[in-house]
């Protein structure tokens, strides 16, 4: 033991700390304390395991006198993190011709000889790798009259074993057992396991721990088995037993579909522990409670049965959907077991999503053009992409789509966080798509196996004659594992009393604001459901494409006279305050963060000649007028060309009307018994404290002419927008004319890197994997780079006006590591999507929680 | 007096800052100083004028006792620098019927009253504003045979006034004096007046001096007389009398070219100064070297002669060009009078820009296709375009252009600026355009009159039949007044030695490099020729687009295989290599610093459909594919796309194709007997660390093979180019893997802004003009903004690696107030075009004088 010190018995008492000897590991001493029978235990160190990986074996074995008196272990990978799995455990290792004669006598000899055979074939497929093919034949070969004969498996066996290996079956215990560490070592290192447990966050060098543990058999005289329990839904996370016992098992074995397995508790589709064997059911249940409170979770208990004694294996986390999550989040705080801090520090924030999610409105027409196995819960819309690029770019262009694959693979991951849903025609609940869409939370359906897809024809044919092609819109109901055609209206889930008992002490815990963009009255509305602290962002062009509207703004455009412009403008204004007036009433006198006109013009024009041709008919001007108009403002690079407050101070009338539709707005709201709003009117793109100021004067005047012509004392705020680096550099100066400031991370992003959020797929995912960029910068704000920038502007900012409000708007209010970011150098507030702001609130609890830990 | 202290009496050993009192009064003082014959004068400060504007007039003035005896005054302005203009002098103030009756005595009646008359008339015109058209009918009713009755022009005049003023003509001296300076203020704060002087350099607020001096008249018995002269010739430089004289004038009157002045020395074109009083001549020829020796500078001199005598009026500047600047500046240096920190100091490097333009070859064929009046010398030339949106544009795509006017206003300038050259139909040697392209230094043909300019239907027709459109290329030759069709070779102009001296003084001087971008070998030549300190840039990119290559390189972006790839890789080497062998060879061992392949691929793809057509035909491939492949690699916003280092890790084969180009041209240089040079190799568009990392992994070990391949013990180094925020945010991180960093700043202005160059020309002009920025950031650097982020790039780069090449390439390196602010933060050196190494090299001398003096 002493060239060899990181093997520990774990026994109550001890330490086994995670980072040393895996979690499991340390779960079973957890278990241990609580006084639950768990069979003897020792943990491998991930040194330990490192050092195997190096052909050095310690010179003894701990348990090694158990394994020669009949008794049998079990190895176990022990990881860091569950979620990085592991290899597959092996069962009843030190198993002999010599043990089988031993068994033969607690066992009988039918069964202890089957348990031998049982064993040489695991032990041949997991570490001597033969093809499993092989014994599933020699089982049907001696099999007659539905009855097996084991003594004749077991020869077989033996000699598959020996002819294909070149060797007689090891005999010595710890020959098997070495080899099976060796083959544990090899299967951690492989580079489809190192991928997946890495896309679950393990690090690349992650190590294994491994447990070896004597066997509770589960076979035998009295009711013997073995099975999974947990006391709650997964679904719901209701009280509920749930769970599957089979008996004369081992291991997991009654998780097997085919297994014929009994239910845990009564149940009207078949037998169950509870009947068979209720006082085994009912310890177990009193041992689930024992394992909460030891655990501070709600868990799944692996357990075997022996002649009626329970044993404990393991415990993991219940299985839980989002939505059970914080049922049994908010039943520990209940119960005393849990703080509210820690349960708000228990749930990863990212794993909402699945919750936010909408659903098909039930009382819509549904158009089902095919189905599938629901494998991430969720409804969503979209425009059909055949590559994961595809779906990046249409991101890019806020537009949503719906990733179709044959299969997924790595290389499409970034391409699944783009799309609004994932429909593949290959895999099974544990593919590679439905893995993944679950972590991220996009709904997934996988298998949709008469589905034809053509990735290069960007077609999808369906047997119904259904063809569907790039572009098409559809909807994936991923909960009911359906596929829809078109956009029936999707509704908001019923959360339910958790979520909001949840969601209050969050709001309560975290300290940084969490406003919603919103452009519509449905978004104001969802935002206000959601009872967010205001609206951080109105994107108004969005108001200009609705219809009847493009055409006015084209008139606008076209406007050859100051004239013509001012009609065209006077046309706009009621709508415009239209708009605000809708907003103001649903927000109630929350803050109201309004960004003037951004885009720049030419993206309200028509591109296709098609198009042109019929603006030109219907405006009665000639073609020609219409292309040279459209060529006259196309730019080489519109991102950086003239849009926001450029436009605004080349074309003041927009600006001017923009503010009279606000000010009129809320004057209207005012005179209709609402409260006096204050709004904040946000100036885009600014990179000079001059146009902010140029902007004021001009918003100023429209200012006191509406309070003069209504006579209503209003207020109003006026900021800008810092998505250029040069804001950020400047801002000291830019905070003399502004009140606020909301940083757009998109665009200061896209600026700080030299890169277009458009044309980045195509060399982004080779960035990310070359280890180039950690994180795509537009999915998680770049602390490094961009977050710098903003650092510096809050700081000069801050120095030049003490009050100045800071606030994010853009994609990164909804990411919970760019909101940690946010908490810590002390925004006031971030704003993200609707269905982004409990993610952000979580995550904003969560940066809060930490921030009094430190 | 005591309430208005701001007028000063100017006599010997006074002092009158220039900043206080003008220049004018500064150059009264330094004249009397130096013992010339200066009337008697009083300097009006700055302050003093801002409070007559309000009106605030002093209640005595020292100069009154004088007016009531028959003396007269001038009044002139002073403005703090000569070259921001000031309204016209105003002579012979205090002239009333009394001092009329008091000068019959000196002058003789006539001219008395004639005096009188031309005062009535100059009051009339410059401080009433009565038409001066009324004036000239007057002398013209009134002259019979060729003889004035100046009793009746007086007559007519004073009743001119008293019907049109409405009062009688002012007596009393003090009430002409205060009406005088009120028409200076309101002359002075016009608008044009404004703008114009803004051109040059004033501030908004600018203020203006008076000088108030007793008339030396010009007039009556003896030789009398007014006029200029000055010592040296205004086109090189070289000691010549140059002047204008003539006999009973006053002013510069002289100067008018109706006038048939006499010239000043000898000439057979007809009498002189010299001829009819050579004691004056000699005279003035001596007060001309006192007077250069007093003010440190070779001066115009502005005299008169009172029946003999020579008294000095004012020195300013004698006229020069850029060439005789120099000879000038030399000069000075030689004779001891200034020192050569002085004389380096005493020239605006811009003002080079104009000696250094390029001149048609004699030798050339030359199309000669129409003529006008020069008035900015040099040739150029560029393709027509007839607006200044369309000359930035151009500029933008870095192609040549040629503005083509009716006629310029300030809205153009910004285009003058981008122009290589301008032609206006109409104007003369002192229209908008002739003023401002030889302030600028461009070269310009203004009154081409029989040109016909079609602006909107971008078309210029000559009577000869000649129609040249947008597009089409022309060559001005404006030294000659020609322009001609097409491109005829261009040559160096033979600066001469006091260029070469000057020069040698100005490398002496300055501490930062200067060196110069060179893509082909006949700017590298230049660049030797201007003896430079090395190539800053080569943009290798430049060298695919020559004939021959554009198609291999094309072939390498339709490759389908690593074959195809690898075989016109295997194509472009050699040719690589050639281009590296020559630009080495030229450079004999100075450092040339080469960046890799930057653009993206897109631009060498045919854009529209005919091209593509015959590049299909050409590679024998379907249309379909070239089309798809264009169509697969556009992008939004080019700028921020795949480009750059982006390119190099994604396709790493071009980059290595380029690092053995240029490993074996410096071997095959080496071995041909020149001394072993070591390349730098610069990395475009970083924005992380790790990009440089994988590429100077990539190219060592092709540097490793070369090595091994040739045996010869070469070096490199590799460093980055820093253009993107991040680049300069990360800066420290970045110098672990690079030996120099590069600032581009162009890049580095468009993402600071979020501003491109190509889009910004739309709204550029009305951003400067409204004083968003005080200056367009792509002429002159961005010192708040991008400045900073350069600051911060040196001071993290150097942190992390002391000896840290430090660089700028990009247009802001020939642009002197960039150069001072690169010299302040202590870069290694500045590279720009080789036409601007000259200005460059000045400003950097410039700046390392201001750094002593400090």
């Amino acid at each position: 033991m002493t060239d060899f010190p990181r093997i520990m018995a774990l026994t109550a008492g001890t330490t086994a700390p995670k980072d040393v000897y895996g979690a499991r590991a340390a779960a079973q001493v957890t278990l241990m304390d609580a006084g639950l029978p768990v069979p003897k235990a020792w943990g491998l160190s991930l040194d330990a395991v490192k050092a195997i990986s190096n052909e050095d074996f310690p010179a003894e074995w701990p348990f090694l006198e158990e394994l020669s008196t009949g008794c049998l272990v079990s190895v176990r990978a022990s990881p860091v993190a569950r979620e990085w799995g592991g290899p597959d455990a092996l069962l009843n290792l030190g198993m002999n011709q010599a043990t089988c004669d031993i068994l033969k006598a607690p066992l009988g000899e039918e069964a202890a000889v089957a348990l031998y055979a049982r064993f040489v074939q695991d032990y041949s497929v997991k570490v001597a790798r033969l093809d499993p093919e092989w014994f599933d034949e020699l089982y049907i070969l001696h099999t007659k009259n539905d009855k097996v004969d084991y003594e004749a498996v077991l020869g077989s066996s033996l000699a598959l074993y020996d002819q294909n290996v070149g060797e007689l079956f090891p005999q010595e215990p710890v020959r098997q057992l070495r080899k099976a560490l060796r083959s544990f070592v090899k299967a951690w290192d492989g580079t489809t396991a190192r991928i997946l447990r890495m896309a679950q966050g393990a690090p690349e060098d992650a190590g294994l721990g491994l447990i070896i543990q004597e066997m509770a058999l589960g076979l035998g005289r009295g009711e013997s088995g073995a099975g999974i329990a947990q006391f709650v839904s997964s679904r719901t996370g209701e009280k509920k037993a749930h769970g599957r016992y089979l008996s004369q098992s081992q291991g997991r074995e009654a998780t097997d579909d085919q297994a014929k397995a009994h239910f845990l508790s009564k149940d009207k589709r078949g037998p169950s522990l509870e009947d068979v064997c209720p006082e085994a059911f009912e310890t177990l249940r009193s041992y689930s409670a024992e394992a909460r409170k030891a655990c501070g979770d709600a868990m799944q208990l692996e357990f075997t049965v022996h002649d009626g004694a329970v044993a404990i294996l393991d415990a993991v986390p219940a299985e839980r959907s989002g939505r059970a999550a914080m049922a049994i989040s908010v039943r520990l705080v209940e119960d005393g077991i849990k703080s509210k801090e820690d349960v708000l520090m228990g749930i990863d924030p990212r794993s909402m999503n699945e919750v936010l999610h909408p659903l098909v409105d039930p009382r819509a027409d549904r158009q089902v053009i095919t189905t599938g196995i629901s494998s991430s819960p969720g409804a969503a819309t979209g425009k059909i992409v055949f590559t994961a690029n595809a779906a990046q770019a249409s991101a890019a262009r806020e537009e949503p789509c719906i990733l179709v694959r044959i299969e997924t693979t790595p290389e499409d991951v970034r391409g699944m966080h783009s799309a609004q849903a994932v429909l593949t025609a290959k895999g099974g609940r544990d593919s590679h798509a439905a893995v993944v869409a679950r972590t991220i939370g996009v709904p997934c359906i996988v298998g949709v196996s008469d589905m034809k897809v053509d990735v290069r024809g960007k077609v999808l044919t369906l047997p119904n004659g259904v063809v569907l092609r790039a572009g098409d819109v559809i909807t994936v109901d991923a909960s009911e594992g359906e596929v829809l055609l078109g956009a029936p209206k999707l509704v908001q889930p019923n959360l339910g009393g958790a979520f909001n008992t949840f969601m209050t002490w969050a709001d309560e815990t975290r300290k940084l604001g969490v406003r919603a963009n919103a452009d519509t009255p449905q978004d104001a509305r969802m935002a206000r459901d959601f009872n967010v602290d205001g609206i951080g962002l109105v994107r108004t062009e969005h108001m200009f494409f609705e219809a009847g509207r493009l055409n006015v703004m084209r008139e606008l455009i076209f406007a050859d006279t100051d004239e013509d412009r001012q009609a065209a403008l006077n046309l706009l204004l009621p709508m415009q305050r239209s708009d605000f007036i809708e907003l103001f009433e649903i927000m109630q006198g929350l803050p109201v963060c309004i960004r003037l006109l951004d885009p720049p013009l030419h993206e309200f024009l028509p591109h296709s000649r098609d198009e042109m041709q019929s603006l030109a008919d219907a405006m009665g001007l000639p073609l020609s007028k219409i292309t040279a108009r459209v060529e006259d403002l196309r730019e080489f690079n519109p991102m950086l060309g003239t849009r926001g407050v450029r436009l605004g101070i080349m074309v003041p009338e927009i600006y001017n009307m923009q503010a009279r539709a606000i000010f009129e707005a809320a004057v209207h709201v005012h005179k209709n018994g609402s409260d006096l709003i204050s709004p904040e009117i946000m100036v885009p793109l600014v990179s000079a404290n001059r146009e902010v100021e140029l902007v004021r004067a001009s918003v100023d005047s429209v200012f006191s002419a509406v309070k003069n012509e209504t006579g209503v004392q209003l207020s109003y705020t006026l900021g800008s927008m810092v998505e250029t680096p040069r804001a950020a550099l400047r801002a000291g100066e830019i905070a003399r004319s502004s009140e606020f400031f909301s940083f757009g991370t998109n665009d200061l992003t896209q600026m700080t890197y030299g890169l277009s959020r458009d044309d980045s797929g195509r060399f982004m995912r080779d960035y990310v994997s070359h280890g180039v960029f950690e994180e795509d910068p537009f999915h998680s704000l770049d602390v490094d780079g961009v977050g710098e920038l903003l650092l510096m502007a809050c700081e000069r900012g801050r120095a030049e006006r003490k009050d100045l409000l800071l606030g994010l708007c853009g994609e990164h209010g909804g990411d919970p590591q760019s909101v940690w970011f946010c908490h810590k150098v002390g925004l006031n507030y971030v704003s993200c999507s609707p269905f982004r702001t409990p993610i952000a609130k979580l995550a904003a609890a969560q940066a809060a929680i930490l921030d009094v830990k430190k």
